[in-house]
């Protein structure tokens, strides 16, 4: 791969000497759209544990990893690593003495930044930062007809133009939609190639297999080279804990991958409450904190240093259906207390997204976003998978529903900067000026402020009743149905180097002449 | 009124003397529904401005104060209160020395308990409590079969009916719409006996002129009796500040009366912000707090420790068409601010509230008001007016809406009681129980849980797709329209001592046949 790292290399180098500033401006122009920005939160999360209920959580958690154990299934190297590092091994039961876990994670840091092959749009995962990205994992889609269908790689890149093109998307993200059109075993090549060309953001790498893992990382070599890829993370990649206190064989391969290349794993108890975990907040909370531990561990054994995202999907089933839930008032505590736990263990937290069980992207889809959005961005969450998108308990990618949720986003960051108490945003002049019973709206602060002053959303209509009825009595989707068709038409890719491009689509070549298809 | 206020000491100190414990029951059986009772947040408030911040806002407020002033306009009375207080009174123009209205709000109580009629029902309005009421002021309805129309008096007790079953609705209200079928000057007495006939929660008293704020409070007396009036909150009245820093007559006159019988005002500033407040959360904060402190130092002018109560309704307008815009993310920098400075001042705050511009209960309904209300349990928000029902910017009372949003504000009760950190809530035994692997489906912890574990929502879908397609692909506004159907069929007025009743309605006919009917 002489060749192509020597390019990739060269490419970054160029890039990296062009300097910061314009590499912004040029991101800012990407497809014609504002970009934001990851968000560098101006507050405090808000925590709903006491530090002492917080000890109490890592004390039970502790007991779960000493005496419970966590079960690392099929794979004789990883209970041979954790033999090595002290822990007790019984059969594929891994039992770990106080504090192991805790001590190797003291390798991880805390915050790290994932580059983009656009420098300008490269995040920080960590601290006080919050990063949106996609939807993740859908099989199906409702369209832009009203159509729910099996998903295909056309409406994967149209996920990734459109995270592209939302100015608070900070990420391309990973399984936007399941392209089960394409071979199962060939699908990733497509997945990462898409977000590599219709995308200048970061983006995820592939975990339903070890070899996909190594192809995601191959690719991510030819963009950025080997030794930037060895010494930067630019892969961020989702590895499920097979809840209850279970990691099975597909996700410890994928985990020793991208941990011995350097690239940050995601370690997620996936944990519907009532099934996968106790039904109380605080239970979800202990197996979750044992789970996400006992992963990053892991991958600090695979390589000191690498970097862990302490991950979190939690939310509860219906007790009279065992149908998943969303948006309800459980999962917000886990949510919180998750976030407070990472912070205190020193590694940066991924949870929440626009989370709803609605099949269609009504109001139950926008109360329950909402109610798992707004405690995200409190909380602190730095990794926010399934920001936009989601609908129907994540079986479904909608496009309504993701320039929706990009909208508020939007708000989310815009809120997140928190006051302006400058001069200007004092606003003093302005009383003097206007004085009682009178009007700011002509006034000079209000003349100097009103272009910047208010988030101004593409989507809502706050139109007069008449107004609103006369240009058809249109609802929300509506609204965003010709929003995604406007996006799509205007969309222009980022420019991508076409030697890079040609070694892509050679790899994948190659590799999809390598081996037959499959379905399954 | 011997009679009415003997029977109605006695119908009270029976209840009292009956104790609490029974009362309670009585309330959870009242109209076969369960209720909640009102918020004791487990948590702290968020807040958004550092201290510094909030110091340099109360800084400006007072410069406000001291160098601009308020208008107290035709009322001379007033100003000669406040000519007598030691306030530069120039025309109708009052401008405060330092310190002043801060001083004269320091009589006022920091929390009160507002009285029901079922005493089980009565609210602690300041504090860690946060008491939900339904939306103010609508003049239309969005009604059952969707038509958009004038609201009418059977609207209006309606939605006290509705506001009475909703377990997690913790007062009555004001003007849950208001009925345009009955004279305008006669319409208070239906209001107000509406709220009492039909509910036993807590409720509020006219604003509309200073008679008909003494109505509210005769017939409170009714109810109550005198004395108990005289010594206890049993109204809670809106007055709003008429943006920038004006009270009108009118305000000022309902105001009085209420303050002079011991009855709580809400001083809220109404601001639109880019309109009757400047563009900046920091100068729509200011003078929020300049207005609300003139407002509740009058109160405690007119009756030194009449309850009172920070008021904020600040929303912005759309700077391309003037429109009002809600769930944007500057007016929720506003309401955690104006919390804080509340909570400084040591006051209870009221803001906040369900509120939407969109035109129908769709998603953006719905985001828009999570976007609300959501900060407003996280602001720490004591009063919360439009808690449910609102829509179209507050032009309209929404069935459908106000069913919705009392399934939020209960799903946002159960957050705030935080995590259960006793054994059980810890859930070691079900861990221990189930072990890696398996599943929490029948383990004895989930069985001896499952009952009360998750708030179970009447309204969101989580079944299947193709069950939700077999049952019709209904909406949530469609299943609303089917609950407040049934509730609607369902409900059982709360016993009403038949003695009172009679006088209520004696005195709405005798005040009802001295004046012709007015319209406008």
């Amino acid at each position: 791969m002489g060749d192509e790292t020597e390019q990739g290399s060269g490419r970054r180098r160029g890039r990296r000497a062009g300097g910061g500033a314009e590499a912004r401006r040029d991101a800012r122009r990407g497809g014609g759209m504002e970009s934001y920005g990851f968000i560098q939160r101006s507050m405090k999360p808000f925590e709903v544990l006491t530090d002492e209920g917080a000890e109490l959580i890592e004390t039970n958690a502790d007991l779960v990893l000493e005496e419970i154990g966590i079960e690392f299934r099929e794979d004789e190297e990883a209970l041979q690593m954790w033999r090595d590092a002290g822990a007790d091994v019984q059969g594929e039961r891994v039992r770990f003495p106080k504090g192991l876990c805790r001590d190797l994670i003291r390798t991880a840091p805390s915050q790290f930044t994932q580059h983009a092959r656009n420098p300008a749009r490269s995040v920080e995962i960590g601290g006080n930062n919050t990063v949106f990205a996609p939807v993740y994992g859908p099989p199906f889609v409702r369209d832009l007809d009203g159509e729910r269908r099996y998903a295909t790689i056309e409406d994967f890149r149209n996920f990734v133009k459109l995270a592209y093109m939302a100015p608070a998307m900070h990420h391309s993200g990973g399984t936007v939609c399941e392209p089960v059109d394409v071979p199962v075993n060939k699908r990733h090549l497509d997945m990462v190639y898409s977000h590599i060309k219709y995308s200048d953001k970061p983006f995820m790498g592939s975990v339903t297999h070890p070899e996909r893992a190594a192809d995601s990382v191959a690719m991510a070599k030819i963009v950025f080279g080997d030794d930037f890829v060895d010494n930067n993370c630019v892969l961020i990649n989702l590895i499920n804990a097979n809840s209850p206190m279970v990691f099975d064989e597909t996700m410890l391969g994928a985990l020793k991958v991208y941990a011995r290349a350097g690239q940050a794993t995601v370690i997620s108890p996936f944990i519907l409450s009532g099934a996968m975990a106790p039904v109380t907040p605080a239970g979800v909370l202990t197996q979750t904190l044992a789970e996400a531990m006992a992963g990053m561990a892991f991958a600090q054994l695979c390589r000191p240093g690498a970097p862990v995202v302490f991950g979190s999907f939690a939310s509860s089933i219906s007790m009279q259906s065992g149908a998943p839930t969303f948006g309800t008032p459980e999962p917000a505590l886990v949510l919180y207390g998750a976030a407070h736990l990472a912070r205190r263990l020193g590694v940066p937290f991924r949870s929440g997204g626009g989370l709803c069980g609605s099949k269609t992207p009504d109001a139950q889809a926008a109360y329950e976003t909402m109610a798992t959005l707004n405690p995200t961005l409190m909380a602190g969450v730095n990794f926010v998978l399934h920001a936009a998108g989601w609908l129907e308990g994540g079986l479904v990618s909608s496009y309504e529903k993701f320039v929706m949720d990009c909208d508020q986003l939007a708000m989310l960051q815009r809120f997140s900067q928190g006051y302006d108490l400058s001069e200007n945003g004092q606003a003093l002049s302005a009383m003097r000026e206007v004085g009682p019973g009178s009007h700011y709206l002509g006034c000079q602060h209000t003349q100097d402020n009103f272009q910047t002053a208010f988030y101004r959303s593409p989507l809502t209509d706050n139109n007069s009743y008449e107004q609103w009825l006369a240009e058809g009595e249109k609802r929300i989707e509506d609204r965003a149905n010709e929003m995604v068709r406007k996006w799509l038409s205007d969309y222009q890719a980022p420019p991508l180097d076409e030697a890079i491009d040609a070694q892509l689509q050679d790899f994948i070549r190659q590799k999809k002449e390598s081996m037959p298809d499959a379905f399954t």
